[in-house]
């Protein structure tokens, strides 16, 4: 009996932790959908849109409230998001890096597609391999953690070249090109050939070579955005020409661009296409 | 006995509801402690630095998990402000408009002191006003919402001029300053004009005028920033300069700044010195 009602205890209290944490949840999710609002909302649109009753999320308003996570502007009743959002936003930014979040991709990928892979940042001197991960059995290589890339005959490279509107990375490619031998130089469009590569890599949003940079050798990159939508970093995946797939749409390039998408939503970014949707709110 | 048991039932209800409602502010305490602590931690940290147990913070973490508002870092096993926080922080920057949230301020402005008061952004012909407030018994002055202010000879215009680091201000002033009648220019430094208002009110943080821009009339005005710590608009103030103090210690000055930073920091904007301090962690 005594054992019963202790057993009945613990369950109501399990059941008690329960609540609290989906009640935690609860919060969340009125703030996820006031976000998904353009950041202001009615009450009722706001509980139509989570499906609840407008007096339970009043209550949950009210506490976001309190600790300055919403706010009700006065003119038009309707609650905004407010400047706990922004700090707790802004801290969020501040530790968002590209290289930490990048890291169990890069293990993914070196596991289940058995390629070289690392991302790389811009650095003083040209694009740099800040991790790296290679497979069992790797190709030969010359490029490590701290390599500073090819601007031109990379596909590292030729990503930053393309979507980083800088006039350092310009300048950087203008020097490799005026003291690249001519075999290098054939590669590439004879009137315009840094506007050509920034051309072609801008439509496909994507990078890839073939034999360019490293003989033998095969590449594809993809872009990481950050939250102001700026290239922060790249993801490249390489190996031995004969048996690496360099196409654009092949599975190489479809699961480094999958990582490299989630990368940037952890960063933050938001599509194109999303923002403008919101803009419109 | 049925009705005793009614209300007991409401009475547990109504104690449950209070401890849902406590437990969402709990959730929002949890990523509050997260952001102050640099935006990770780990569990044992953040658990002693809200003052509960870690069994019962680790619980609300795999909820905010859940919800991509907490992510954990695969090396260190810190909790981060995950990419969720990102959402809600830019789609509360972008709806964080110092107009918007200058309007309760201008009106107690006005009801507490009698003072004539408005809210000026940078615009393309130089500071703007956007809204504007005045006592029952108004001075008369000839400006209102709309009006351009000067640049060098109001205490708005010497804000923007002071901390706003672009070139079309510095054109503004120039132009204005080479147009100016001499009783006007006699006001400024003559070695030095621009540069001297730039430092003095740099110093202050915080610009003053007495019979400069209107005959008769004093002004204090006080920066608005937003969240990337820009100046994004001014609160001003002002009356007859008989009966208006514009001394910077004055009671006006401290009321528009204590509500010049209310907004600021509803703006998200953090003071440099919390910035650096966030910075070492």
């Amino acid at each position: 009996m005594e054992k019963n009602s202790q057993s009945q205890a613990d369950a109501r209290a399990a059941r008690d932790r329960r609540q609290r944490v989906q009640s935690a949840s609860i919060g969340m999710l009125v703030l996820k959908e006031l976000a998904a609002l353009g950041g202001r909302a009615t009450l009722t649109a706001l509980a139509a849109h989570l499906g609840e009753n407008p007096a339970k999320v009043h209550r949950y308003l009210a506490s976001l409230m309190e600790e300055s996570f919403v706010t009700q502007d006065q003119g038009t009743q309707q609650y905004c998001l407010g400047p706990q959002c922004i700090s707790i936003g802004l801290a969020a930014m501040r530790i968002a890096d590209p290289i930490r979040l990048s890291e169990p991709s890069l293990v993914r990928l070196r596991e289940s597609l058995e390629v070289t892979c690392f991302i790389a940042v811009m650095g003083n001197r040209g694009p740099t391999i800040m991790r790296f991960e290679e497979p069992g059995l790797p190709v030969t290589v010359n490029v490590r953690a701290g390599s500073v890339m090819s601007m031109l005959w990379s596909a590292t490279g030729r990503l930053f070249l393309a979507l980083l509107d800088e006039s350092r990375v310009r300048k950087l490619a203008e020097e490799e090109l005026s003291h690249a031998p001519a075999n290098l130089r054939t590669q590439l469009d004879a009137t315009d050939p840094i506007g050509r590569l920034q051309r072609d890599v801008r439509a496909a949003g994507f990078a890839t070579v073939k034999d360019t940079n490293l003989k033998g050798i095969s590449a594809v990159a993809a872009p990481l955005f950050d939250a102001s939508g700026h290239l922060c970093a790249t993801l490249t995946a390489l190996g031995a020409t004969g048996g690496f797939d360099a196409s654009i749409d092949g599975p190489i390039a479809k699961a480094l661009r999958k990582e490299a998408e989630a990368i940037s939503a952890a960063l933050g970014y938001v599509p194109k296409q999303a923002d403008a949707l919101s803009g419109c709110v």
